[in-house]
Parts: structure tokens; C-alpha cells; sequence
């Protein structure tokens, strides 16, 4: 079975041009096929400020209406995925960059506007695993930004996490796949106010007395749960970590059944 | 000898959501491989409006510093490319949107600075026209931003017609090319105050006869260039027209040599 291997970086990164750099080394050396998902949510952010656009929230996630969409369309689509893509190139990596659209990649249903209208945000709906696969097929590094579409000409904003993990449970059909989300923290911190009390490991039990402990919140809960979810769906591992996770002796939080 | 469309459109065409609708129903009926080229200068000149950030031009050409490098990213690769490709996906076409850096598919060199600096502009060195063509095999249309990439990190902004000839020139190595230029006039006017006056055919003798009469001027100077250059190195038909030239029996004007 071909083994795959499939990073998302976070937004924190994104911005962070000395770490991004060593992770995008990190990045180009590992061996086989291997895919990019990215966020970039506080570059859309400072975007919007820039453009005098009021950007809502609800609970830590963004109500994404139209001039927000085009926001998130440009940064996303544009000035994140195509400087991320030519780095990656100037590293010797053949790397593609991607929408939901492209190829058809990502299918996504429009999110119900009851109870909380999210606006133009889409719930994955299917992934084209065969169109990435012929991709790679072709030594072509996939480079996917947060952006879905319904197949009805309208983008819309997906999460990021959860793209990286419904792309993750669709190639685990056919291949071996290992999903590694890489942030700003070296893993997931048993104590939110102490960067150096990293877990090693998560299982499902744990999960679910950190949960009961409320030691887990905000963007966390979220995360664990794609991860969780990619398991359940196939993917062979899952790991949460820091900008040097990739470097394999570097502490970080491997998440298990 | 395989058949290949290249059809470029021009930022008013893209600013009219009418006469877009119309040009890109009238696009995915053309039969067999397709590339669509797009640039979107109105729309990033009012982006960076919004953003109170000036745009200086010599000439009519951009200069692209910095903040205006951003901005066309974000609008060239991401606004536009994106809705483009979301908009053929819908229509059932299996687009994928690339700047020259995906998929390495234009390398260029940044131009140097004297005697007018433009800023990251770009000229077209290379393209890869065997990426193109495995992508074209897999039944993708190829929606291209003009954007390219200097192969060591550096996105560069770069003439979309200029794009539209070198990709041509690039495919007619293996192809039968028919490279369309589609804008907001009816073809090449022999009277610029005149829109009725669309010249049916130019040839080399004409254009001559065009330039020294200087009834060409602005745009479709360095247009009509890139029109004789690509049909000079090997591209097998040339046509300038309106949003509806790939209906046959519109007007519109065919370059010859």
C-alpha cells in the first residue's frame, strides 16, 4: 500500500517567515508523496482591518460574509497558497496549488443558516481522491488553501483542520496515510498555561477525561476532534505538534484510538 | 497533430458579469483541449484603492512594488483565478487554476531595473509545456493568472498577453495552436473612434502600414506584437475580438503574417 503523508499548517506559522522556512525544509525532505493543507486566518484578519472590513465572530469562528469570502478567497487562494507554492519550488519541490475548485478537489455544502448563520461556509461534502492521486502520480505536491466550493460557482470557507482531515479519510481508502497538524505549541498541553507540559500521547480515554476536566478548550476541542474522527476513518496516524514536528526527535503529541 | 485552444480574456471582460456568463458558456463548448489565460488589471487597481495604496504606471505598464506585487496575488491568483474556475467547474468543465509558479509552469526573470525600474515584473524565460500538457491529459482545462515565479521564491507580475503568446509559442512545438484574444472591442478598429470599424484581417504589410499611419496605438500595440510573434514561431492561428468571438460568425479580426 503507498504511504502519504499530510501536513496542515497553522495560521501562526504562516506568518512566522523563519519558522515557516525551517519547517518548509523540513517539509520538502520528507521521503514519498505528501500533501499541504493551510489555513491563514489572521493574515485574512489583518486584511479585512486594512480594507476597514468588520470581521464577526461566533465562538471562535468566523461568519464569513461576502466581502469576507473575497478576503479570504484573495488571502487564502492567493497571497498565502502562491507564495507558499513558489517557495516550495525554489526548494525543488514541484508543488501545485489548490482550491476545493480546482480540479474539483473539495465538494462542500453550504452550511444552514439555522441556528447561527455562518454565511458563505461550506461542511466538506466529498473529496476527489482520485484527482489528487493523479496529481501526485505526477511527482505534483498538492498545496491546499481552506476554500471549498459547491459545485454551483460559489466558493466558500471550510476549515482548514477539517479539510486536512476529510482529505486524510478519503486517500485512506486506497493508501497509508499519516496526518500531522502542525501549530504554534509543541503539542497538546495538559496545562493551557504551561508550554512544557506537552502529552506524548492522547487516547480516547484521555481525550475524554481532559474534556470532562475542561482542560481542552477553544480551537483545541475542534482539532482533536478531526483527529479522532481521521482515526475512526482509516488514517494510520495522526499527530499534533510544533513548527519542528516533522523532525521526527522533536516532543509532540501522537493522538490514538 | 493534436488541436489546442489558448483563449486569453482582458480585465473589462472580466469586470462584466453578463458578457463573462456568456464568454465562458460560449468557452466550454469549444471541443477539445483548452487553456484559459486571464490578467485582471481594473480590478487590482481598485483593490489597491481601497487599501489607499498608490499605483504608479509609465506608459500604461504597472509598476509593481511590493504592496502592489501583494495585491496582484491576491487578485490575479486568488479573486479572480478562483471565481473563474469555481464558475467552469460549475458549467462541468474540470478547471484548475495555476500562476506560474504551480506546477513550475512559467519561469521568468525579474526584468532589470534601468532604464525604468517596474518593479517584481517579470519576462517569461521558460514554460513548461510538458506539465501543461499532463495536466490537459487528465481532461483539466488549465486556467491560468499572469503571474510567474523566478524558480527561487519570487513571485513576479508579468503581461497577460505576453503569457497567452509564450504559452502558445511553447505548445506549438507539438501542437496545432489557435491562441484567441478576446477583450472589449470587436477586434483591431481602423478608426479607434469607431467601433464599427473592425478590420476583418491584418497582416504583416497592414500592420506596418497601421503603425506608420500610427492608427495603432496604447494596448494594442504591444497586443498586435505578441499576436505576430506567436504566429512567427509556429502558432497556427491568431484572432482579436469581442466577449463573443468564440461564436464563429461574430466579427472580429484574424492576424496573418
Amino acid at each position: 500500500m503507498n504511504k502519504i503523508n499530510l501536513i496542515k499548517i497553522g495560521g501562526n506559522l504562516i506568518d512566522n517567515s523563519e519558522q515557516l522556512d525551517s519547517f518548509l525544509e523540513a517539509f520538502v525532505t520528507l521521503k514519498g508523496p505528501k500533501i499541504l493543507v493551510h489555513g491563514g486566518g489572521k493574515t485574512a484578519t489583518s486584511m479585512a482591518t486594512k480594507m476597514n472590513l468588520a470581521v464577526q465572530m461566533h465562538q471562535g469562528r468566523r461568519i464569513t460574509d461576502g466581502p469576507n469570502l473575497e478576503i479570504i478567497t484573495m488571502v487564502y487562494g492567493g497571497l498565502i497558497n502562491k507564495k507558499l507554492v513558489a517557495q516550495l519550488q525554489a526548494l525543488g519541490a514541484d508543488a501545485i496549488g489548490l482550491s476545493g475548485a480546482d480540479g474539483n478537489t473539495i465538494l462542500a455544502t453550504k452550511r444552514p443558516p439555522a441556528p447561527i448563520d455562518y454565511g458563505f461556509v461550506g461542511d466538506v461534502k466529498t473529496v476527489n481522491a482520485t484527482g489528487l492521486t493523479q496529481l501526485i502520480a505526477l511527482n505534483k505536491i498538492p498545496v491546499l488553501c481552506s476554500i471549498t466550493h459547491n459545485g454551483k460557482g460559489q466558493l466558500l470557507n471550510t476549515n482548514a483542520d477539517t479539510i486536512a482531515a476529510q482529505v486524510a479519510i478519503a486517500l485512506a481508502k486506497q493508501q497509508e496515510v499519516h496526518l500531522h497538524y502542525c501549530f504554534e505549541k509543541e503539542g497538546v498541553l495538559e496545562n493551557v498555561h504551561d508550554e512544557a507540559s506537552v502529552l506524548p500521547k492522547i487516547d480516547t480515554q484521555k481525550y475524554e477525561a481532559l474534556k470532562a476536566a475542561k482542560q481542552i478548550a477553544g480551537g483545541m476541542l475542534p482539532k482533536l476532534s478531526n483527529c479522532f474522527e481521521a482515526l475512526q476513518n482509516g488514517v494510520k496516524t495522526v499527530h499534533v505538534g510544533g513548527p519542528n514536528m516533522l523532525n521526527q526527535s522533536t516532543l509532540h503529541t501522537q493522538i490514538e484510538l
